[in-house]
């Protein structure tokens, strides 16, 4: 294990991304969000992404500082194409355009098409929110990433599609949700196989239909899929994922046949300013934080959270401790820097 | 059981409701809703609501014909106060003010307070849906119907707060959604008490905070909970009901501590055609429509159905053939025509 303070870990991602090709600030914004999502516990859209981000701008997947196009700018609503810039960079940029969007009309829908790999969804509708800004976000894949069947299905046509929502909350904070519309992503079914391990019920379904708890079900060959969210009321996850479709990908313009590398991306921005004067809005929302933290606790669990909260702990303590990172995530990272001649920080070994 | 044509049906119940006090063209409104809701099979929120909105009606809980009150109309916002009308006809009218507000800006974002029980909350969104507008919806419900606990917590803090959301497909009609974020409605678990069966696992705590499994212990006294809606992921359920909370109340400037005999609602509207030119969204979404139909079924199902195929043909199936309706359904409704000197249209026994 090695433990790397923040900070160290975004300058040294930062140097990697150029050294790889890509612009400073987009290299600065990307590694800052990877780190992050790191320090949250969200490993899946943090720092395992670096490998493959490195190999995507050198063979011209990520096309950092590509030109953004404004394909509508009509009234509240605004659709860019970004051209395979990194994901968090068109993100970034998307919600920012959204903020003054929704501060002009009072609401927003901004989308964006032509991204690559986007990261952990949350971060933009929390950026929103930190502004003041309810927001809602929605990412969708392209047929590569289609392993989730819909209700009643056995083939994927839906990628694990994540719903994020961000509540402002004065000082409080923010409330923060991001989840994905599947019963479980597919990187957690791959390490489920590498461990050899079960699954729970009602994850996955085999080539044939069956539902099945072992992973190496879904890989196949011939491949199974990935159930909707909801176990027994699994139509309500399959709804959503297509409601995320819909608004990450399909007001974009994009075909759910067509070929994409990348991700679309969808936000709804609404000021609660607009509706309510004077902080009436945060008082109510941070009512709302204090009545559910009251809550009398359940079985097995001795406090009760709000969504982002445990995320947002985890962040607080890795920016405190430093994070620590496993061999298996640091040695491709040492491995790149090696290569691409970046010099490493100072790595206290544990 | 009694099988009654639909049209029949709305002019009784249109005539009980204006013999219990309600101006005609809200009597109409909601005696539709609530048809077309048995129609579709969502018991719930159909004709048993029948004598619960007489009783209202005479007792002054549900006031047709309250003067409607703008609160705020800025920019793409608006804020209504409906003085405890009939919630479908509050919801009507939001969702018609909604309409004009999407037109002008593109997105809208409307909000309603005071709307007594607001009935099944996917007839709004449709409503939108059909005119060619995306919708979301939310709906609340005051301290009286907090019966769902937060993740990890005993007691309830959240009604089951549904969300809806309804897709324009153009010819292919509309894709329609409208699930709560409990694991199961409070109605259902009085079913199964009354009938004397179990519940599902993970659908209720006890007031101990244990899981359990029988109805009773949900009723106590000590009262226990309804869980979130998601199982062993839960915690995205509790973020749903936040989230509708959100939207469907505190925008509305209500205190989830204060009283409320109704509902609050929701709903934000988005125009594809802001987007997208000519009918390119409904093609992509025809296209969206197919890939899911023709996706291959699982084990236990022989037809892949779109969010709200189910409800719709079981619509259409009654508008031909009439409903059928239980004595336990029926007679407290003749009951009330004779009372109300109402009178009853032909009713065919089976």
């Amino acid at each position: 294990m090695h433990r790397l303070q923040a900070d160290h870990l975004v300058s040294l991602v930062t140097e990697l991304f150029i050294t790889a090709g890509a612009q400073a600030d987009d290299a600065h914004c990307v590694a800052d969000h990877l780190v992050v999502s790191s320090m949250m516990g969200i490993h899946s859209h943090g720092l395992m992404r670096v490998p493959p981000y490195i190999e995507q701008l050198r063979d011209g997947t990520i096309r950092s500082g590509a030109p953004r196009e404004v394909l509508q700018d009509n009234g509240s609503c605004l659709l860019m194409r970004y051209g395979w810039t990194f994901g968090q960079v068109a993100a970034c940029d998307l919600i920012e355009r959204g903020l003054k969007k929704a501060a002009e009309f009072g609401t927003a829908c901004v989308v964006g098409r032509e991204c690559a790999h986007a990261g952990r969804l949350g971060a933009f509708t929390e950026q929103a929110a930190r502004q003041g800004m309810i927001a809602l976000g929605f990412c969708n894949s392209g047929p590569h990433g289609h392993f989730v069947a819909p209700w009643g299905g056995r083939e994927g046509r839906l990628a694990t599609n994540p719903l994020a929502f961000a509540i402002p909350q004065g000082e409080s904070g923010i409330i923060a949700s991001d989840f994905s519309t599947a019963s479980m992503p597919e990187g957690k079914i791959r390490i489920q196989l590498m461990k050899g391990e079960e699954l729970p019920e009602g994850c996955i379904v085999d080539a044939g239909g069956h539902q099945s708890t072992d992973p190496a079900d879904f890989y196949g060959p011939p491949r199974g899929a990935i159930l909707p969210f909801g176990g027994e009321t699994g139509y309500r996850g399959y709804a959503l994922g297509i409601l995320v479709e819909v608004l990450g990908g399909l007001l974009g313009g994009q075909s759910m046949r067509e070929p994409s590398p990348g991700n679309g991306l969808g936000f709804v921005l609404i000021d609660p300013a607009r509706f309510l004067s004077g902080n009436l809005f945060n008082r109510l929302s941070s009512e709302l934080r204090d009545y559910m933290k009251h809550t009398p606790t359940a079985e097995g669990f001795d406090e009760i959270l709000l969504p982002g909260e445990c995320e947002a702990r985890a962040a607080e303590e890795a920016r405190r401790d430093g994070l620590l990172l496993s061999d298996e995530l640091w040695n491709p990272i040492a491995e790149w820097a090696d290569k691409l001649h970046v010099e490493l920080p100072v790595v206290p070994q544990r």
